[in-house]
């Protein structure tokens, strides 16, 4: 087996975020779930960016967000997802290339644009998110570069990509090209809503091995093992998975393998100003940990870590290098 | 003369910004001068944006982000500017809009794009601008609406109206029409290079009166009266001027009459993030006190409120309520 050209390469939903801070009554207006994540068409987009207030631009994407943060802790990272070539597909572009990571996949040049996801940020940093998913949701097994998968350390996939049907097949692709290759497969749940949706074939891919590590929040986890029950979902888990990790927010993140479960404690935060991309970037930072072989404990911090930096400023990618941020702190970089 | 049914309408050069963090070596690399705008054209806007960082879109503009200033206040506030009907345009469009500001400038259907504003964003907070002026240029008199400039208690100009020719013309012709209608004009310098390039024809817009209000800074006004020294500037300025503030930075604000020099402090600010826009809060929260007829000390708190918050995060206009803020801090809202 060749030594990895990449420690991650990520596959997932190209998207520009549109964020604005909003009042829960917003929310509540709009009928909006609080803290999750909906698909919407281009007139409910047109209809929720008229309503909202000013807002900024600026890249997400959740696997886009994780291999940003890679990149950001000195790892080698490369992402597949597609963009229209419209002007929010080449900042889409600009942006992920600015942050070190490898981006190859063709933009289109006909159909809908550019994905967006309008990001409301309430009071309290809780983000509650509409996605556009236009050219996004036309990444095709076409698209998965067989020579970049097979030289990827991990191949890291979105939950989200489960939503279109020619998405969800180059998910699959890239699995198995990447255990071809004897790589590793990870996988975010996304949210509790896309576990709603998808919950058998989830379980499937974990129970199967077509994923090798799982990063799931909480309510993901309950979702997915439809228990409320922190501890009942837990020993499901731990049934099914060789590796996984649970992130519970403040309260810090389990790592779960069949012998054992570890928990790590969360950085201490000032103040949450928006939650996006905590999840992709505490996935950053283990991804960052585990492709170097550090021992998982390890790897959380790194992740614990990034999520913090995140969580501390509006946008979902890291502001601050975190190699810098990771010295500071006595983490091994 | 009947009520005014805005406080303030400005007018400038409707721009997105595209900030991103750099270290100075950046700058020193691509001849930028520090601190400074400079022009640049589309070939150069391309090179720099290739070169630049990860960024983040969110509209700017000087006289745009002092609006949207007045309007947080609880102010009603209106701008004309020119973008292009294109998806920057679009942004600009919402999102100054979104800010409570009546915006009805047509979008140029062709021409040159949006303008844009790469912001490199220093580690002391220090912001070194380029801007690429596109369909901004092309504001013309043509735009300039009789009926909404007689309806504002203060029409605002921004100085770098006076580089393009037909944007000049569009200046004059608000300023006639203001003050036709029993209105007041104020000016900002805008960037010490606009000066230089346009020191007589300021100091003479100054000297006749068509400007009743004018902000400077420091190295603006040392520009303008071409002396290294401040009070030497500052007795130029009290010869001319009937009212001006000048702004200071850390040190606060000097308001000038014939009668008087008056210092106001700065508010404290605990780490300057971004110093985009300080100075146009500071004209906002100024404008809003002088519209509403308070005490010349009072709008300077204002003003000094305003950039406070402005610099205490990334972008140029306000993340918060600034009428809470003031009320917070004790001042007449």
């Amino acid at each position: 087996m060749p030594a990895p050209r990449y420690d991650v390469i990520g596959i997932g939903n190209a998207i520009v975020d549109v964020l604005a801070r909003t009042e829960d009554d917003f929310l509540v207006r709009h009928k909006m779930p609080k803290g999750s994540m909906s698909l919407i068409d281009e007139t409910r987009a047109e209809a929720i960016y008229a309503a909202m207030g000013p807002a900024i631009e600026i890249s997400g994407g959740s696997a886009a967000n994780t291999v940003a943060g890679v990149a950001s802790f000195g790892g080698r990272a490369a992402f597949i997802g597609k963009v229209k070539d419209d002007a929010l597909g080449r900042t889409f572009a600009h942006d992920i290339r600015a942050a070190g990571v490898a981006f190859t996949t063709p933009p289109a040049s006909q159909g809908p644009s550019t994905a967006r996801c309008y990001v409301l940020v309430t009071p309290d940093g809780e983000r509650t998110m509409n996605t556009y998913l236009g050219a996004a949701q036309h990444l095709s097994p076409g698209d998965v570069s067989e020579d970049e998968i097979a030289a990827a350390s991990i191949t890291y996939l979105e939950g989200y990509l489960w939503d279109p049907k020619n998405a969800k097949d180059a998910f699959l692709k890239a699995a198995k090209i990447a255990h071809q290759a004897g790589r590793s497969v990870a996988l975010t749940l996304s949210d509790s809503f896309c576990v709603d949706r998808w919950r058998g074939e989830f379980r499937g891919l974990v129970r199967d091995g077509v994923v090798d590590l799982l990063f799931a929040n909480e309510s993901e986890l309950h979702s997915l093992y439809e228990t409320a029950d922190f501890d009942t979902a837990l020993r499901h888990l731990r049934g099914e998975t060789s590796l996984a990790v649970v992130t519970r927010s403040e309260k810090g993140a389990v790592i779960v393998t069949r012998e054992k479960t570890e928990a790590v404690p969360a950085f201490p935060v000032e103040r949450v100003v928006d939650a996006t991309g905590a999840g992709d970037l505490f996935a950053a930072g283990f991804l960052y940990g585990f492709a170097r072989k550090m021992p998982h404990a390890t790897s959380a911090r790194f992740g614990a870590l990034a999520a913090a930096e995140v969580i501390s400023h509006l946008g979902a990618r890291p502001e601050r290098h975190l190699t810098d941020l990771a010295r500071e702190n006595g983490l091994p970089v």
